[in-house]
């Protein structure tokens, strides 16, 4: 059995990085890597750019930090893509610290493409900006031409480049709470274990568990990106069948971001679970809102995380479309 | 199986304390409840007494919340005792947060008794501040009048009070990363809500296994804690014989601070490593000086960790013992 450093620079090596043994810090989850580089990054005041809608949980990271998200905006009207430069460029201050960025996205499903990414590290690179990089959902690419895609083949960013990794979606293990840092920023990876340090280790028995899910061949990756292209499709057409959705095919991850036609999604939400069911079923999802930074904003989207088996799936979309119809008729006519 | 909160609950009912479900916080290991604690109640600037010399880590956690430690000292001379009314008092300032002991002490080995015990109680009570007791140690008290000493028991102090817990020193599962924050102040359960559930859970196999480790019996402990009483006096009688060694038998955990006839532990530790050999073989304790916030303080001094077996721990202090001859003929009379 190897051990898990190794593993994850076996895993690496395939991807065309090579990783030193320093370069990789094993963390509990994804959530401690990012937690850990805030820590090690940011003052009080400081700030990161980040993409909004994005994870919730990068606001408490940051803020734990002493830190502030300065959220670039996107729209449900333009797929909330967020690669342009003017934009990400007049976000950045004195006080700008890092850009952070999810890809593929949570909640978006937002994939950058191989020119995006260049761009994005040549801003972080001009401005010498940290660029985080939250790779969690790498494997999930539903068109090919993305191939596995990570920041890490840029190696003219090597200093500012911040890779945030985990097993948990790659190989359905959540409940093991692996994950890792990856950077060559030899300044970084010195604070960083300070911090690794003084919690001093991620659970034994999960790590050798992570090492040998690192094992598994091409094969599963195949299969599991075909099932949740799948999913990702069912979803998607039965939401273009509910009059008033806006939907952008999500290219990656497992989620879909929809606006939808109800006046506020967290009390849509309330309502399914409160007063509505079909059959004495009824659905849930992640109301948009929290999902952005700026007030106001996604208030009636929503983000769908396609993780049900396909059938489920079917009848989940039919009970929103159903939930959406009454809801309309019921609470909003009135 | 019981879950493992509940199991946490049962242990401290034994232990005469009733929790409810939302005074436990299951963390990763002691050290996330020391690291959440310190993050949900620290702003820059602000201060925690904790008595030197003290577990190296808590000063990462302190920092990286922003805050700063007060070193409340102490000396070999009196056995590391630290439960002195004036000397605690004249620490408080305006930026006193809280007061952090661990108890029983690493690297100390000090217990407190129930009046010390009140009297710090009182001391944080009087001047409105959180008493953080980290007794993952509480299992290895030597003098059977110190039972299973908890502050929990103290409820006028539910308000003030954070116990750090953990499985790892109690059943030897330091592998599992499992440990937990008990408080009954709502406000700062709020706050170390928001960052576990910014993190997501616990390792889940680890809960399962250490919800499993509280159904040990009484029987369990009485035997670990006579084989470290046997440990701990083999370690204080040979390090008694060595001449100029000052020592205070240790009360509690498992380790004992002793201060050594050689100019600097630092240095006699790497001369052990590099330098000596005793029939191919050498020891290894931890230099006294890390664990002090003071410049210069425990420079001749060391933390041995009696966690050897028996035979193991009388030949390691043998070796000890021939190493200070050697190291005294050989480099200090130079």
């Amino acid at each position: 059995m190897p051990l898990l450093i190794d593993a994850v620079r076996d895993y690496y090596d395939k991807l065309g990085v090579k990783l030193d043994p320093n370069d990789v810090l094993i963390t509990t989850g994804g959530s401690e890597a990012l937690l850990l580089t805030c820590l090690s990054i940011l003052d009080p005041y400081t700030e990161v750019i980040v993409p909004e809608p994005y994870y919730p949980n990068y606001t408490t990271f940051v803020h734990a930090a002493g830190g502030r998200i300065r959220a670039l905006p996107t729209c449900p009207e333009e797929g909330y893509r967020y690669a342009y430069r003017k934009r990400i460029e007049s976000l950045i201050t004195k006080n700008t610290r890092a850009i952070l960025i999810t890809n593929p996205g949570n909640p978006t499903g937002v994939v950058l493409d191989e020119s995006e990414m260049r761009m994005i590290a040549d801003i972080a690179k001009k401005h010498d900006l940290f660029l985080i990089c939250d790779e969690v959902y790498r494997e999930f690419c539903y068109d090919d031409k993305f191939g596995v895609p990570t920041m890490a083949r840029f190696h003219d960013i090597d200093e500012n480049l911040v890779i945030i990794d985990s097993v948990s979606k790659r190989f359905s293990a959540c409940g093991a709470r692996v994950g890792c840092v990856v950077t060559k920023n030899k300044e970084l990876q010195q604070a960083l274990l300070k911090f690794c340090q003084s919690r001093l280790a991620v659970a034994s028995i999960d790590q050798v568990g992570a090492a040998a899910l690192y094992s598994v061949d091409h094969e599963f990756f195949r299969q599991s990106k075909a099932e949740y292209r799948c999913r990702r499709d069912t979803v998607v057409s039965k939401l273009r069948q509910i009059p008033g959705v806006l939907v952008e095919e999500p290219m990656g991850a497992f989620y879909v971001m929809a606006s939808l036609p109800v006046d506020d999604a967290d009390k849509f939400q309330r309502w399914l679970l409160e007063s509505f069911e079909d059959n004495g079923e009824t659905v849930m999802f992640a109301p948009g809102a929290p999902f952005y930074e700026t007030p106001g904003k996604g208030v009636n989207e929503v983000r769908i995380a396609y993780v049900l088996k396909q059938d489920q799936l079917e009848r989940a979309m039919d009970i929103l479309a159903e939930g959406i119809r009454r809801y309309q008729l019921e609470v909003m006519e009135q």
